[in-house]
Formats: structure tokens, sequence, C-alpha cells
């Protein structure tokens, strides 16, 4: 048996999410996972590193998958492509130690969240930011990202808790900006369900002088969700990298 | 009367080019001169910088329309734009004097046309590059490039010959290569009937080695449209920018 780790790319806009739901093929998982069936000719199962919810993006989602045989790499990356439709694509293909699996042995990951504060959307980036037509104080945003960072329980910027354990670590948030385009990249252990999303929408909070940076602190040491800011849509986030060892 | 300039960009895939057509609303200007005309409660014609075909997107078309009273530029900019379907978008309005007309105060114009070499097209800008996954010696499409600046007669680079001159000048082509994705940038005066989509195949024919980079000199003096590429598809073509005095 040979285990391939595959990198992703997907524009997450029709699909239900990563995560293969029984009874619905609208997943990225399943038309992934039914492109490689195809070319091996015997059903298999991946599993990704992030659990991309309905609408988001990726631009370097990893998964891996046990096959029987050794393949070209170069050649079953193209074998698989031909069998997916235009908005998934597998960027690379790599073949890796028995051992290695996406979700367990990543040790860092990076997510966007893209906002659009023009009167009207960009044209050619329009499915893939939040359109928020407000001037933000940036400055403000970039201070309160600053007290985010670092180990923390992070339960007031959680949606569903399932998770048992709620503490996580943020290594850095960069805030760019560019032509009226805001870009947040967060890079971090992991995230909880929804916790990019409700970070950003705190964060739009502070630049819109709603909440002051300082409160972060606050929100960190309460733990209660209500006092975060709301969840923001899905279409501007984006799963750019995971790292590994 | 108070001339007005517009800065428009727009996503072409749906449309069938700039130019209105009668009996069929879709296109840029028709679908342009009914947003303002409902701003204004009269009917407006526009005029564009560069009729681009079906299917061509723009980052920086430029057209004027004259109106009969002043406005507030960056009002009037949303009026109009929440009028415009989220594929087209009017990125700036501004005064101008009298005699400005989009195209004929026009110096020169650039163009784009973006190549994705990869197996795959990127699913971000897959529908606005041509995909065209072959090794290209760029090389060689860097000195065929050089030997298209000048003031030439560039009939054999031309589809239909509505044109009575066809001597153009090129001041400068830009070749730019990132992540499998190739990028040529054309600066002109102003380019004939499918002048850049000519140009790009001949481009791509020798990257390919089908052609030499010298057999330029050769295409352009004899003139015959047979000798030079072929015409690209119109989705990877981008009006970029329309530069006056």
């Amino acid at each position: 048996m040979r285990n391939y780790k595959l990198i992703i790319a997907y524009d997450g806009s029709r699909y239900k999410g990563w995560q293969r739901l029984s009874g619905d093929d609208r997943t990225l998982q399943s038309k992934i996972e039914e492109a490689i069936s195809k070319t091996v000719r015997y059903k298999v199962s991946i599993d990704g590193a992030g659990r991309t919810d309905a609408g988001v993006h990726a631009r370097g989602q990893v998964a891996n998958v046990t096959i029987s045989k050794k393949v070209s790499e170069e050649e079953w990356k193209n074998e698989i492509n031909e069998r997916l439709p235009s908005d998934i694509q597998i960027v690379k293909v790599e073949l890796v130690k028995k051992q290695f699996h996406s979700r367990l042995s990543a040790k860092r990951k990076c997510y966007s969240y893209t906002i659009d504060t023009r009167e009207k959307p960009h044209v050619f980036s329009r499915k893939y930011t939040l359109h928020y037509p407000k001037k933000l104080e940036v400055d403000k945003m970039k201070s309160a990202a600053r007290l985010l960072n670092g180990t923390n329980d992070f339960t007031a910027f959680c949606d569903k808790k399932d998770d048992k354990n709620h503490i996580r670590t943020i290594y850095d948030i960069e805030i760019k900006e560019k032509n009226g385009l805001i870009t947040i990249y967060y890079y971090g252990s992991g995230f909880l369900n929804h916790m990019v999303r409700i970070m950003t929408g705190t964060l739009l909070e502070i630049g819109r002088g709603e909440k002051d940076a300082a409160d972060i602190k606050h929100i960190l040491k309460e733990k209660k969700r209500a006092n975060a800011g709301y969840t923001v849509p899905a279409m501007g986030l984006c799963l750019e990298k995971v790292y590994y060892e």
C-alpha cells in the first residue's frame, strides 16, 4: 500500500462543504473520492486536513489517500484532474510515508478572509470576497489582531461546541490592504468551528468602532459566544495552506 | 452640458461584446447605457475607447457620456453601479473637458492576454485565461515580441479589413511568467480587429517551435494573414488601460 498526499484547490461556491454527506454528492470530498476511484477502479476514501464549510474555498487543502500500487505522481494527478469538474483541481500529488495523515500530521494552517470595501465589489473577485462597503479603521483591527495571538481558550469564537478542547494557538494574524480589498491571513495550530469567521466578524466590528480593540482580552476571558462579533459569510474564506514538519 | 469620463471593469464572459447591437441587449454598451439612462431619466448614449469582442474582459475600459447637469461623481458612480449587474462595474467617474472623447482622445492602450500552461487551469482564474497545457519557450516569444515593436503595417495581424489604414505603433510587449501562468501585455497606439489575439497566436506558435522568432519580419513585410498565427480565443483577453494626455 502506498500513501499519497494531495494538494487541492477549489472554488467552493457551489458545494456543500468538504465533508461527505450521505445521499448528497455535492461535497468536495465525494467529488474527489469519485474521481480518484475511477482512476484506480475501486472505491477509495480520503481525509482532508480542514473540513471547510459550504461555500468556503481552498488554494491549499491537503488530503491523503492510500492505494494499492505505486503510480507516477504527475500522470496520476492529470488523470484525476480530467475526472474532476473545472472548479476542483489537484495541484500536486506526492508519495509520502505510511504514517502521514493530512489532518493528524498537520502542524499549522493558514486561512485567509477577504473583504471588498468598495461601493461595488470588483467583477473578477466578487465570488471570493465579502462585500462590505464601509470605512474600516484598519489600524484598530491590527491592534486587536495582536491580542488574538498566542495560546488561548477560544470558546467565545466558536459556534458548535463539539470539540472537547477549545484551546488553540494563533501564531500570527496579518492584515493586508490594497485598492479597497482587505485580506486577513490567520496562521494557527488549528481552528474551531467558524472560528476564523467569528474572529473576522469581531475585527470588522472593531474596524467600525462598535467594539474596542482592547475588548478582545475580555471576550477571550469571559468565553461567551455573545461577546464576540458575528459569523461572516463563507464566500470570503479560503484555506490557503497546511503546514507539516 | 457636462462631459463625464467613465472607467469601467467587466467580466465579458456572458456578453456579446462592447458594441450595441440592434435587437439584442446582451452587449456591454447597451447594459451601461440603460443603467445611466435610469439615473438621469432620459436616454443617453456612450462611446467606448475599445470595441471589445464577445467574451473579452476589461479592467480599464473608458467611455464618455454627456449629460445635462453637473453631478457628484462618487454618488453618481454608485447610482449607476446599483443598476448594473455584478459583472459590470463603473470604477471611476470624472468630469472632463467638453472636447474629451474616450476613443478619439486616446493616445495608447494596454491589452493583456493570459495563458494557463498548467495541465488543468487554475480554479480561480479559469474563466479569464486560455488553457494551453504545453511547454512554451518563453525566451523565443520575448525575442519575437521585440520584433513586433515599432510602427508597422499590421495587415497580416488583422482579420477584418474594415480599417483604411493598417499602420499601428507597438510601444512595448511585456511577457510575464508566474506559476505556469503567462501574461503578455501589449502597449500600442491602437489595435486592428483581432490584432492582439493574432499576435498572441503567433507568439504561441513561436513558443512551440512551429515558427521562428525571426519570421516576424517576414510576416510583417508580406502582409498576408495566412503567414501569421491563429486567432486565440477571447476569454484570455483583457483591456487593461487606456492612456490619454
